[in-house]
């Protein structure tokens, strides 16, 4: 099988979580939107996005084409791979709770988004700039902090070690926190300095995956597409304030 | 099976997609929170919710007891409740697809609360209603338009008829898309007015499930909590501008 990614060619937003499955499987896929010359491969994003003809079109990038099926929404997706590249777990409610932690991921990405966006995605980041000071601080203070401390406690509840999230082995959820944590680094290191003492367990994920032949070969690669500023995580440093 | 359900006792809120589910299947179940003397229920759902004891703790509500299962985050309840209760697609193709149309589904109901909390969940409406105003300004200009006209789209797509969402039967996402359009019409009763035209099929659906024998008896009794200004949909005049 052949995957067909389609997600935007220049960030690694909510793409980066299908990518870095189908890497660490040695998955045989495309990037579509990222191949052929001049724009030929965004064009047919756009003609898939737009498709009237399709009866089940999906509402927004990313979306997977594998064989005739088109899915679309990232934890659908990777719902959807995880048992064929070997990334999750093999009963129903193994995959229950994969699917639950990787919703709260969902959750926290569109938090992460709203930071510097809280007013509207379709304007830019400097239309919203007090807004978005206002919204990180709250962010920093008391949502990445659920957010992470969670994650961090389910590591640690995990009755087979805490190496993984799920089991002992690891899963497509391992690598969307391992995706959280650099993208947090990238955007918010003064704050993630702070916290690696209270998050061990995270931060030792993080560098594990890092260190997994294939996701380090990928992150080396030209097909791992640099953090910046069109993403979900970025970094403007005046958001990333101290907190108490 | 004599489901649980875990949610906040005074609001609807995420804890009712799950509900119109379990009404419209006649199916027997406990809403914890809601029973007992002197919040007994709640206490309940506050052990749960901070067990030391589970390996897989719920993040937040609402979240299932089936049996020895507890499955938590609302898209994740409905894809387990779906086939048992006959709310669901048989094949997988179309069980993605449902799940697909709940995740966006999802996404809307995450813009929608932030209309009244742009800035932090925690903070009371007053503290950020000047920013709730330019929010919701652009949710009712750019973002309801685009997730609206999708889920008219897909009905006016559906091979077997744009009576349904999926196929020819009804599902738990139809029973979701009923509740978006009580709540926005709650919420925003002039701009919902004014696109009624455009989203027949929306409007129609909403109209035909609200008259199904089990739903009009759930809303009329006094197991559905009325729409107010804690949950997710809030009427606050100032924010249902005209939209031109």
């Amino acid at each position: 099988m052949v995957y067909e990614l389609y997600y935007w060619p220049s960030i690694q937003g909510r793409g980066e979580f299908v990518r870095l499955c189908l890497e660490e499987a040695g998955a045989t896929y495309v990037d579509v939107a990222r191949e052929g010359k001049a724009g030929a491969g965004m064009a047919r994003l756009m003609r898939l996005l737009k498709g009237q003809g399709d009866p089940r079109p999906p509402y927004a990038p990313p979306f997977l084409k594998a064989g005739r099926l088109v899915i679309g929404q990232t934890a659908n997706i990777l719902m959807f791979l995880g048992p064929r590249l070997a990334l999750a777990p093999k009963d129903e409610a193994g995959r229950l709770w994969a699917n639950q932690l990787q919703l709260t991921v969902t959750d926290f990405v569109a938090e992460v988004h709203d930071t510097h966006h809280p007013i509207a995605s379709g304007l830019y980041y400097q239309d919203q700039k007090k807004e978005a000071r206002r919204r990180t601080s709250d962010f920093l203070q008391n949502r990445a902090p659920k957010f992470l401390g969670y994650f961090e406690s389910v590591l640690s509840r995990n009755p087979r070690g805490d190496r993984y999230l799920i089991g002992a082995k690891l899963s497509y959820v391992d690598l969307s926190l391992f995706q959280i944590i650099a993208g947090m680094s990238y955007a918010f290191p003064n704050y993630m300095t702070k916290i690696v003492r209270r998050h061990r367990r995270l931060f030792s994920l993080h560098a594990q995956v890092q260190e997994r032949p294939r996701i380090a070969a990928y992150l080396a690669s030209q097909r791992r597409i640099a953090f910046n500023e069109d993403g979900i995580f970025r970094h403007y440093p005046e958001l990333d304030v101290g907190v108490s």
